[in-house]
């Protein structure tokens, strides 16, 4: 049984409370957030007690600590668990900035915790069973990879403005992704992107639409696309060509409903958002977070992972604004 | 919040034990069986009681009784439940009498507690949507209703000698499904079975695969078929045909991974069995009780449905032994 | 080279005209019609003659007699083409009368010449991909089979009246699908049958919407389902399940473009009528045809099955007519 | 009715051959070809002539030309056929020189005859569809544009080598479609690619995999990826995501049959080649080429779209090279 703090009490941390609170293997002891009264709600609702960050890093009977704060306090608060001797599952990104990141790589990996970075989505059954046929040789060698990820809405400008951007704050997770599927980082980056969703998100200095290729030392390629805005859904798909064969993850829908009218044939749409699709990969992600905290499992994504993805979304950042092919550094 | 008792440990006492205990608005106090030691193991579980379903039902604490116990104490529980001033949730079917489950009827009818029967398939997201498109008016009038539904294999031998028969047992749930989506009762019901599955289903007096032709007063038909053997998985699927189009729901796949190679194009089977497919229907099932004690609303799923169910698998039993169509009691 | 004379100069005679001219081994000599304008019209477009049925019959420069004529002629037809040497493929059905299909077989069954039903769906890619399947052993022994079969809208009234009645001149097409896929006659048919579409046709004596239950020697059962009208287009569907698993023929869609908007997902209809679906299907059967006739292949399609479907048509109209099980000869 | 010569009687020139015979509005009079046995045997086919180019050319009674010889013989075939008052239906790709089909245009552009281009996959009814439906609004403005276009197999080497190179021989007709679909050319062109399914490719100094973005001067991207190899045939797929949804057009299948088995759901392939999906394309491009001569409509797909899809295949061919965004000539 891991006790468990949760930092951060917003959208997100809702979901993670559910899943520690309802697995048979975790209990949430405490919550904390910036905002008490929302820690306090959250709390109550699953039995917990309201208390500061710093009360649960320093309570010895708290075994780990889920951070879901805001980005700007992600690499302090996983240094402060760890060295409290805390395991940590902390939401993506790591950082926005890579230094510091890898900064707070070096402060921890000889701590012995295990520390985790929340992607998500390769606890998704759909993401997961294509690794698993590729990785019983279903499709042979792979050799080329497409990742569609588009969001259903894009976000405030507000929040655009503080996001690092999109290829930090939402292209993040393909990153992540293509490490994944491919086992290897690329060694360059090729990023174009446009503001033809919503000129405001130019006007912050974002973009809101894009498209990057990743080149493989051996000769692998792989595109990922990404767009803020598909009015018909959360759409989220992976593509992959082997030299055997094509595997292809696709959208989970509202339901299997069909409707066949003199207009057309009506099939259901792809879920809302990412809490619709992915609830169920959080939860599988809670449960490879427990493996790896009482079972001695591997961890399943690591910091180095994540900063893996932050130097990937660095690099995209620089080509988008250069127009050049940015290496990655190996 | 709705303090319930638990009747029957088995496995679909299990799957209702975390619906009831994880709902924000029910508490699961107490729960019995006639093996007590699986009483205590699942009351364990979930924080609660393990009992005699005696003192349940005696205990004016408890607000209600879920009955998932085996079939021939169905009517009984549901007689002491009501009595007892307890709103009950009872697991299909009634009774294998219907003579029996027609007086259970009439001695809760007046007693003014909430009695609703487990016909989780209403409660599908698929199911439940296509009613949805079909009130909206979507395919005009309703001509012709197909239900497919097929078993992964076929039940002990065993089991099935005490089952009532296929069309009690298995296609009563398809019975409640034609009566859900067509609003009214067939007028007449014509039956054929064949044990060609399995020999033994045959010998112990069974049919293993079965086609019913329902017709309706005003014209419309209907046709159901059942099978104990589809080895691909679970096969569940309606089909409404109406004079402005069609509405089709169908299986829920184990993931959405397709994968095309030299052999074919492989998508995944569907999921395996009910307590796979219909797990969310159950969580929407108690919510809908939870609707029907806690605020009101009408229970969707009456004792009277249940008998409907019930009498036109008496009606079928009798036309796939004697061969001739049967009329339904109106 | 086969030289040909088409007696029949409309729709369907138009769909022969292009295969035999079209084809490399078969040459289109002359047309006949009882509108002679028809027929010089038909003739003129392939560089054929226009002559009279007799005309075409008596010249013995022509192989084969492709009669796509009114039902009421063709058992006269077949026989006087048979008698005159020719090879003779003939539209179904053989006749409205199943005495005087038999007759007609007893005439020609000794002369030696091929004699070929037009059953076209047999050539449909799809239903031929299915029986490939099922003979392949991919699903093991065929235990239950479906057959949907909806056109997208119903004839005029005075086609219904001559047409013989739905069972006759609609569903005949799916008694020999049925024939084709289980290769048994059914030991008993059950039908029922309604006029929910359109009360005039009804009121002429026919229904518009029917299920037929065919129950096997074997155990073995299979379910015909016929509607008059599909607004979404023409719906034409074979499913059978076997001890390993299923098979599914389905619709060919007008194209493949699917349309993902806030209100939905929308996909391709179903192709329009026959004509569209089956086009491929009436090329694949004259290549049969000539394969019988040029290169000594059996017979794909006899008039012995033009029989077997008329005779269960037969029995599914008495079935509607009585409400009781019919038995099929032997 | 127009009278056509066919230059080039190889497998591309069968197909036109098919075609120009089987239309009710032309006529095949005569064939050429470099092997005068293969004119001959394609010109008997079809009733027609087997002659030289020269002859063809210069005879008053041939209304049109149809071009399906070597590459490299196009430029100056088209300048000898337009010259000579013949309408101009010329396979792709205009040449392998950009500054030669320039040249090109600039001799036919005024002397009044119709030239069009062989881009036959604008008429396949799935990408047309797709067309029809972006025109009608259904999902607004294009934002993002996908096409994945996949061979089965890779060509012999000794092709790859007088071929001009992936991006001019295969990815030329991509490069036409997206200007089909997005009305515009690109500003730019980034490319990479690889040779990873077959190192001889590579040798040989070509690519069999690659990836290219387009960006357009209002800010919409489009994505193209090519593979010489997908085992499980064709794979020709365009998407395009606008402000209103998505449109995506997808494969043909063999046939719609699905197996559903304890080891799966196994549906049908994509058709094998060009010659099985593009079938029904290539007629309904002979039938808008003869509406362009006949009924004064526009030619759909002229000698400048050649020569736009050309300059962008050398943009691209620069773009692998270098590695650098190589503009486009507006």
């Amino acid at each position: 049984m891991l006790k468990v703090g949760l930092l951060g009490a917003g959208r997100i941390g809702h979901v993670h409370a559910v899943n520690i609170a309802g697995h048979m293997r975790s209990q949430l002891v405490a919550v904390s957030d910036v905002h008490q009264e929302a820690a306090r709600t959250l709390a109550d609702r699953h039995g917990a007690e309201a208390r500061t960050s710093d009360a649960i890093l320093n309570d010895p009977d708290i075994d780990a600590a889920l951070i879901a704060t805001s980005t700007d306090t992600h690499s302090d608060l996983i240094e402060a668990a760890a060295r409290a001797g805390k395991a940590v599952l902390c939401e993506k990104p790591v950082d926005l900035s890579l230094e510091r990141a890898r900064a707070c790589l070096r402060s921890v990996q000889n701590l012995g915790v295990p520390v985790m970075i929340g992607f998500n989505r390769r606890f998704d059954a759909n993401f997961a069973g294509l690794k698993t046929s590729l990785r019983a040789g279903d499709i042979g060698r792979p050799e080329l990879l497409s990742i569609t990820s588009f969001d259903p809405a894009p976000p405030p400008v507000d929040y655009v403005k503080v996001s690092g951007g999109l290829f930090r704050d939402m292209m993040i997770h393909d990153f992540d992704m293509s490490n994944f599927i491919m086992d290897a980082m690329p060694v360059s980056v090729h990023a174009v992107g446009s503001s033809i969703v919503d000129p405001a998100i130019g006007a912050a200095g974002d973009v809101d639409t894009a498209v990057v290729t990743l080149t493989y030392a051996d000769g692998r390629l792989a595109v990922i696309k990404n767009s803020r805005r598909a009015v018909y859904g959360y759409d989220q798909r992976v593509e992959l060509l082997g030299s055997d064969g094509l595997l292809q993850a696709g959208n989970m829908l509202e339901n299997t409903v069909v409707r066949s009218t003199a207009t057309g044939v009506v099939s259901g749409k792809p879920t809302y958002f990412f809490l619709e699709r992915y609830m169920a990969a959080y939860a599988a992600e809670w449960d490879a977070f427990l493996a790896a905290c009482l079972d001695g499992a591997p961890v399943p994504v690591t910091l180095a992972d994540g900063i893996a993805a932050l130097a990937m979304a660095e690099a995209a950042t620089e080509s988008a604004r250069t127009g050049r092919t940015v290496p990655v550094p190996g």
